[in-house]
Parts: C-alpha cells; structure tokens; sequence
C-alpha cells in the first residue's frame, strides 16, 4: 500500500551521499513542518544510503534544530563517520535553498544498526503506564478547532490522549507535566523503526499540561531505538519534570502493542514565548 | 590557581577554527580516556571559538563515540551551523593522528550560550534524592586496588558514594540500578559548566549495581546544562531503566551544592561484553 508517511519520506539518490526529497505540507502543525517528520524524511535518507551494509534502522539519532523546515523540496546530505560490522556511525543535515542560497533545516548525528541482529534479551525496561483502554480515550476530533486549522498533520496522527491528561484541550491541565496515550497513523500503516521517529515527536508539548500552551521551538532532541515495534497501536507518554532557564526537557516512552518499550527519547525545548 | 582540569583541556587556537590540545594520560579509567573529559577538550575549544559572542558555555552537547581516544596530541575542529543572538549551534570533531592518517574520536553537535543571560526562573525540577552527608559517604579508596592501578583518573575525583548504591565494591550490587554520591574535584577546582561535562560522565556506569561490572563504552551522550554551579560539592546520580537489544541507557542529574538541578545527561552505552 502507498502509504502517506512513505510518500512523504521518499528520497532520491543524487549520488555521493546526496538524497533529494520533497517535504510535503500535510505534516505541517501550527504553522511549521513537524520535527519529527523532517528527522524522518532525513532517516530515509540515511537509511537508504546504509541499505548496501544492512545497517537500515536507527539506533540513536540526534537532531539538532537550524532554522524551520518549509515544505517543498529539499536535500539531504549523509556522511559516513564510522562503518563497523555491527553498527554505522554518520553524519547527516537537511538543507534547502532560499533566495540567498541554501540553509540547514536540521543536523543530526546517528549510529544505524539491524534492529534484528541486536540481542533480543530483556534485562529490564520502564514498564507500560496505566492508561484507560484506547476506546475510552480522546480522539483527535477534541482539538480546539483554531488548532485543527493550521495543524493538517492531526489527520494523519490516530492520536487518543489519556482523559487525566488531556485536561489541557478544556482549558484544565493537570499541572502533572504528563501528556499520553495510544499512537497509531491514520491510515494504518505500521510503526516501524522509521516511524518511531515521527511518534517521538508527534503528541502535543508536555507543557500543555502545565498550562504553558504555545509553540515550543525544538533545540536538540535525541532518539533511541530499541526494537522493531510489533503491529498494533503504541502508547506514548510525554513528561518534563524540569523547567528552567527558559527550557524545558520533554522525554518520551513508546511501547508497542504488546507493551515491550521500542523507543525512548529526550528533547530540549524552549519555553512558548507568551512567558 | 593551575588546576590539573584546566591544564588538561588547554587549546591553542591554530586557525579556521582548528585547536591543538595534548590529551592527558592522568584521565584514564580502566585503560581508556575518560570521555567526559575528552568531551571537556573538545568543549572547551568550542568555548574558546565562541568567546567573542560570549556564547562560551554548554547548553546542550551530543557526543558521538567513534573510536578511543588515546593520550597524546589531538586537534579540535570547531564549525558554527547557525549564529544568533542568544545562542549559537556548532559541530566539533576531535580528531588524533595515527599511523595510517587523522582518525576521528568524538564528534558532536552542540548548543552554546551565556548562561548568565538566561532567565533565572525555575518552574520545575527534579529534587535532591535522598543521600548520606558527605562524610557518611565512601571514599574514593574504597574501589579495588586492580582498579585504581589502572584508572589514575580516579585520583583525581574526589567522589564520595551513597553506600546504599556502593555495594559493588564488596560484590553486593542493589540491583537497583542507580550510583549516586557527592563529587568534588580533588584539587578543589570549581565546578564550571565546562566541568559539568565531566562531571556527567564521572561515577562508575549503573550497571555495576545491576551486577553487570565490565567496561561500557559510549554510543552516545547528550548532557543539558542549565545553571552555572554554585561553589561547593555536587551531588551526582546515575540510574539505568531500560536495559535491552545488548544496550542500556544512563540518566544521569547533577545538583550543585544549594540543591539546584545544573545539569542532566543521558548516554546510550554497550553493555559490558562478559555477557
């Protein structure tokens, strides 16, 4: 099936480490192209590049925020760091041209492996949190609708937030720093170590919860991948428990389906400007 | 005073942003360069480039660990992605000569800034866990004499730790997951962001309290500094909660000494190969 994340990372090869991609302007949100799409469109490429060594899924990527990412088209350039037989370290930068000439959207450093090579040995891992059952949870529809308007990227997100932590879309947040709940694509295509890119980023900030709703620009966020996520919906829980110098960090835990955890990943955000 | 830290991470400004520096073989653990001083080095010759902005202090650093770095000449390659008024974004590589030809050690992507020119409010963070008073704590003597004969950095931290997380110093890990104590710098130098980086990497890895002893080596760490350090002893805590796919992640807090959350880190390391 032609799906709608696969279409929006597809990458071409221009040679010498060079993908070209088109940024599509349904992942955009409140204005801006979601940062976990453009970590994505640029983890194809580099998942492209690393095909030849079977090193395809990301293990550790980290993401370094430039200048906002437009839709339209794009380059994306991917440099070998270190080629070792179990892992690929690189170095990969999103870049596209503006009338005085081509800008880096984001930067990353990433260590690619074979998720299926890995060790498969649990030795201990943050367990599932409680949370209602996906069909007692809030379904994207609950957006206020000035956000639904400039957001097309809530279609393709199959998001359903955990009532005690939603209070934020009726005006009562928690106060808990807690944002979660059950993450699937629209149009179901399966999560994959790809798409784990896109779920680390894809529920409202943490601190919507803390009543400090607004836009919270991305300085730095990294990702690590654990497994290949097994089919079915996974939960997502967002937290930041620290929020000083005009920061905030936000991590995030994915579990899949059947609850064994596939991703985690820690971002640090600037606090919405209305502060 | 002439702090054996700041000698260690001295540089030499040799143009196009270029850094000679001489790693110290007085930062060894276990065989190999401590990395949170070899990303010290390479920090402080970001710090040193940046100066003119007064952008000189860590905000956040991603570290990407390519292959050991070996006591002796090394050169540091600082380029600035994107400058702006509050803070500026670089890449720096360190990189040491071998025979064959320059092999990359570390490579990272940072954020710098003037920390004393962010806001000082802080909303929330994680509080002080509960230790021991510093004296109540173990010294650094109490670590096996086949480990101190091999890690001169030991020397050199004036760690004191939680006996509560130290029993695998007599073969009894907690299982817990968590190393904590209070840490100095033994020649009493203060505790500066550009330490913090050290600091972070510091205390033995959390696998040594799960009973899974044995070098780890870094994937990846990505420390957040968010204050300047008050004078005095910090207090330091490790923790690992997801151990799985051959890798463990360590969280790692620092407080200074009035109780503040300076700095926060997470690495991605390699569980130990005895396994």
């Amino acid at each position: 099936m032609d799906y709608e994340l696969d279409r929006g990372v597809r990458v071409q090869a221009a040679g010498s480490g060079q993908y070209l991609a088109e940024v599509d302007g349904g992942w955009v949100v409140g204005g801006g192209v979601n940062g976990g799409y453009a970590l994505a469109v640029l983890g194809n490429a580099i998942s492209t590049e690393l095909a030849p060594s079977g090193h395809r899924d990301p293990v550790s990527v980290s993401a370094y925020f430039l200048t906002p990412t437009r839709p339209g088209p794009a380059r994306v350039d991917v440099r070998v760091l270190r080629r070792g037989g179990r892992r690929t370290t690189v170095a990969a930068t999103m870049v596209q041209d503006e009338d005085a000439g081509p800008v880096e959207r984001l930067t990353t450093l990433a260590v690619y492996a074979d998720l299926d090579a890995m060790p498969t040995e649990v030795l201990r891992e943050v367990p599932l949190p409680d949370l209602p059952a996906l069909e007692d949870c809030l379904p994207p529809g609950a957006a206020p609708e000035e956000v639904r308007r400039t957001s097309p990227l809530l279609d393709r997100f199959a998001t359903r937030l955990d009532p005690a932590t939603a209070g934020f879309t009726t005006g009562s947040p928690s106060g808990a720093g807690v944002i979660q709940g059950w993450f699937s694509l629209t149009d179901g295509r399966p999560l994959d170590p790809l798409a784990l890119l896109v779920v680390v980023d894809a529920l409202p900030p943490a601190t919507f919860d803390l009543g400090l709703p607004g836009w919270a620009p991305t300085l730095e966020l990294t990702a690590h991948v654990r497994a290949r996520p097994a089919p079915g919906p996974a939960v997502v829980r967002h937290e930041t428990r620290n929020v000083s110098a005009g920061q905030f960090e936000e991590d995030c835990w994915v579990w899949d389906a059947t609850g064994r955890l596939v991703a985690q990943s820690r971002q640090l955000a600037l606090l919405p400007r209305s502060r």
